[in-house]
């Protein structure tokens, strides 16, 4: 079969024609029918420094945001059947650690990566152990499919931020996790989404979505969040997504007292915090994220997209064969939202 | 002033000339703009047995749904002035007691009632301690306004039921409260909300809110429910608004395992409950609620209605003048929503 | 091997020789050092109406609270290895429906019960799917690890009363469970405990963990309670434990308003509950509680246990060998708390 | 009346003789049975850079951890009456903002502050409003009653800690908040408390309490917890009360995943945070506390007291009649637990 495959610490990757998947007892074969780019994909297909922090293991078949159909099962496979329309989980629970045993397998102490340290599946067939299969409702299709994974970092997000009934939201960084959670927070009760980005076509993107659009590059982000905020002083609830060191030069300031910060984006260099004034005295709750609680975080999305509540279609906006795979990792550093692969 | 009062415990009320409420230290007076008519005003108006569960003192001003302008504040009130628009909590808290001190003011151990056990509302100027009065944001109506306190039973109902991401929601009793809790059910992320009653009108209006109705005298709420669950196999919460007895026959039959219930309605008569079957082997988390949180809900209600996330005049049927409240007081017992008194 | 079997649904059950365990690839085999008698035991043995309930699967080796050493994993068993210490978890989730997606795979929609549908552990050999079996902390003795299971009731009863530090908690029935859960609930923070049971001898054991005992057919309990209570007009945290219907009679009286009510125990016939003045005026949380998270649940204990933070073997009183069964069985109905076999 | 009294901005303070306060109509006139020294009146005695963070009110009388027997009470004051033995909350919050609506008064958007923006207490005799007077149990005793207010911040720390029973927690910097918070964690369910410090006379201290204590001059923390820690691969939950920056170096590596910190201490320079890394990857709530929830933590700390739980009195090293100020406040610098002011 064909498959986009990277065979060393170098940048680029391949179309390789190369044996379709066999399985262990506990796996199952997928048809791939929808793949989506992931940040990740881009700094292995550049192999940029950020690549080396992450236990690749060569040779590798890329991308991890996919869906597809159930073609075989593995011996002791239960719960999964030929047929099955499904997403996968990128994270690889053990089972065995403290962390699977508290529910926190999304952070296991001895994790397994789809599309990192585990074969990928930009390619016409994937491979992929049963327990992190999720089967996609009826009435979902496989690209919404093809973006539970990275839909469900916003969603767990959101989840994070405790957002209560009439909350005012500040979304950090409006590329496609951006604008899933932008969709999320106001379908759970926000009466407010500020969305902020850099780039014109993200924010009008984001305005699309419902979001109060604001370009940091443009205006003060504290005067457009307070101004907004009225009596509340500053958001209740701020979702961090951009990775962008300089959102925390701010990002404080447009918290409430007491508000609450989700950190999702991995920022590239070290920050600095005033302990006592930023977070003490301001009485700020924060919490860093990585991952999607299994199968918590999917369900909740899942309903959500069965339901209409939120499309995370609207979001793509542009599709490839996976043949055109250099226009496609061309494509994601222009004017894109979410950029996939479909046979 | 003309203000609907009740001098004894018989059935009737009266409109008087009586005088201007004059305020204690700590007390605001409000030019009434809207009050609705509440279940309690309609038992203390038939002087039904119900009403010898409440604590009134004769001779009452009726009414306690309302809001308003300040027209005057006592010498001590700090936080509200002369010009603001007001809406009431009933609830008029101690402060002292275990209670208040733990943030539970709703259920003081030695707690007001206005309309009960303090001077109620129908009538052109009314009078209310200061700390029960919550402003309104720019933008809400004064209908909307004299809707907060039924409306914020209904979203504490809801803040209670732990509605989570894509839940599917079943409401008990499409009266007013039902209503307004179908919609705000469904503005804080809940995939799906059925609504169940026996009145044709009242189901009509729920399925205009967004529910899926159910009318309990001619289909089974259990298959209609279980339905809908699929795999789920009932409901993630259900909310209990009828105070209906029937309810309970099937109240624990239409939830999931590990599901949460929340009653609010007044149940005429003891129910039965098999504790070990319904409530332990199924995990039940069951809430009972009295009253709003003080002023967590009212904050919630007021942003989801200032931005429009849910429509409280929506609900509203009916609109007297004060001089008709013996036409006023028959139309709640026929097809009607809310029924308001505007000057 | 010997081992206590039950062949047919009528009363007493009979040692016989039996094969020792034959893996699925999937399970371990266990030799067991102690196990003790639980209330389905004595159902089971006596084959009472309430036996009648459970989903028994014969030929049944009786048993399923028990601790031992891992002699054998069968070919696909990852995190157990020979030689591991193990308690077991007697609800085996199927790990595939809704439940066990959101972590409640306790409460399983497709539940293996060890010692019910799956055989039990009063014998030389046991084996038990390797996702229920739980790791002993080196310093914990097979003893105690017999009694994680019926200690991680308590556990799991004392975490969903959410003891607030300094809580007034009331445990209501002073069994082996009921006397875990006393010793438990100190440890995380109740101020007092109040203990009540009927039998003088549960009494003096609940006093010695550290409870105010209160015997129900001498005191008024609602006395007693409101008297320790002060102004707090009741206990902040009832755990029902005696499945007594009579208690349900002051059960709501002794609880503080907006107070929390766990019930565990199974109650023999429905009760009355008058849902208005109960529940809602009273502003309860009421949680049904099965079984333990997992293995949440079992941390926590584990760790108490392991810290000695808390004394489960002070709950037994008796200890037989397997052969004097009969006698064991006839001792649980007298003075006794926790009843063992041990080899 | 005495007083210790600072008048203006520069080191020293006085002993005066000034008039005893009189009352607003919503105030207390307290009788001082015994006052605490806190770390910010030690600022504000040495007029370090740190005190000119604050809004000091000159002429101020110092001191805000306190307790004592009303003497007078205002026209206005319910609840609080002549003869009561109170503690006073230093944060008074304004009641009328929004922090102060949602129940977050302790961080109130317009707080005055018992002891700097209001008179202090380091005198015969104090005023304060009555809506921060806290009634002493019976059987607390008057100092113990001075020791909430900083006692509570601890009770706090642990509160917003989440502790889990059998939690392994550790405690930043062992002065008395963090001897205090030893105490409180263990009452609350840690089944093993670590007390980091570089003082050995604290680190006797801390070890007397019950925690394991490590000299961070001397040896690794990072070495130490994890040994503790075992397979949960870090602390639990981390309350970092030292304010040293120092401590920033570890902090993260002393959790585990998905772990818990709460930050206290008023760190004197900004730090750096890998948010990637120490935030997101690793999963890490993080709370920041200032002050106390009224009343909620006061009441949790009360019943422990109250209970003999917790031994606040144990903190105490030092007590000094007024007169003696100057050696009180050279005392404070060295081997010392707190130190009281007693008539």
């Amino acid at each position: 079969m064909r498959a986009l495959v990277k065979t060393e610490p170098v940048p680029g990757a391949a179309l390789l024609d190369i044996d379709t998947p066999r399985l262990q007892s506990d796996e199952v074969k997928v048809e791939v029918k929808a793949g989506a780019i992931c940040g990740t994909d881009i700094h292995f297909y550049h192999w940029d420094p950020a690549s080396t922090n992450f236990p690749v293991r060569f040779p590798l078949i890329l991308g991890h945001e996919y869906a597809g159909d159930v073609v075989e099962v593995g011996a002791d496979v239960r719960g999964i059947a030929v047929g099955d329309r499904i997403s996968v989980e990128t994270h690889i629970p053990c089972g065995a650690c403290y962390q699977c045993g508290l529910g926190e397998g999304h952070n296991c102490q001895d994790m397994g990566l789809v599309g990192i340290s585990y074969p990928g599946a930009f390619a016409r067939y994937a491979k992929v152990p049963a327990k992190v299969a999720f089967k996609l409702p009826s009435g979902v299709s496989y690209e919404e499919g093809s973006l539970f994974e990275p839909a469900g970092v916003a969603m767990r997000g959101v989840d994070e931020a405790h957002i209560a009934p009439g909350d005012l939201v500040v979304v950090l960084g409006c590329g496609p996790i951006g604008l899933f959670a932008i969709q999320i927070a106001r379908a759970v009760g926000a009466s407010q989404v500020v969305g902020v980005d850099i780039n014109e076509f993200r924010l009008e993107l984001a305005q699309h979505m419902g979001a109060l659009a604001v370009n940091a590059a443009k205006e003060s982000v504290v005067d457009a969040v307070k101004k907004v905020a009225g009596r509340k002083g500053g958001a209740d609830a701020v979702i961090e997504l951009s990775g962008a060191p300089e959102v925390f030069d701010y990002i404080f300031d447009i918290l409430r007292l007491e508000g609450r910060i989700v950190t999702v984006g991995h920022v590239s260099r070290p920050i600095s915090v005033n302990v006592s004034k930023q977070i003490n005295l301001k009485g700020v709750s924060l919490k860093g994220v990585f991952g999607r609680r299994i199968w918590e975080t999917w369900e909740h999305l899942s309903s959500l997209v069965a339901a209409k509540r939120i499309d995370l279609a609207g979001v793509v906006t542009h599709r490839f064969p996976l043949e055109a795979f250099e226009e496609a990792f061309r494509q994601v550093h222009g004017d894109a939202g979410k950029v996939l692969f479909v046979p």
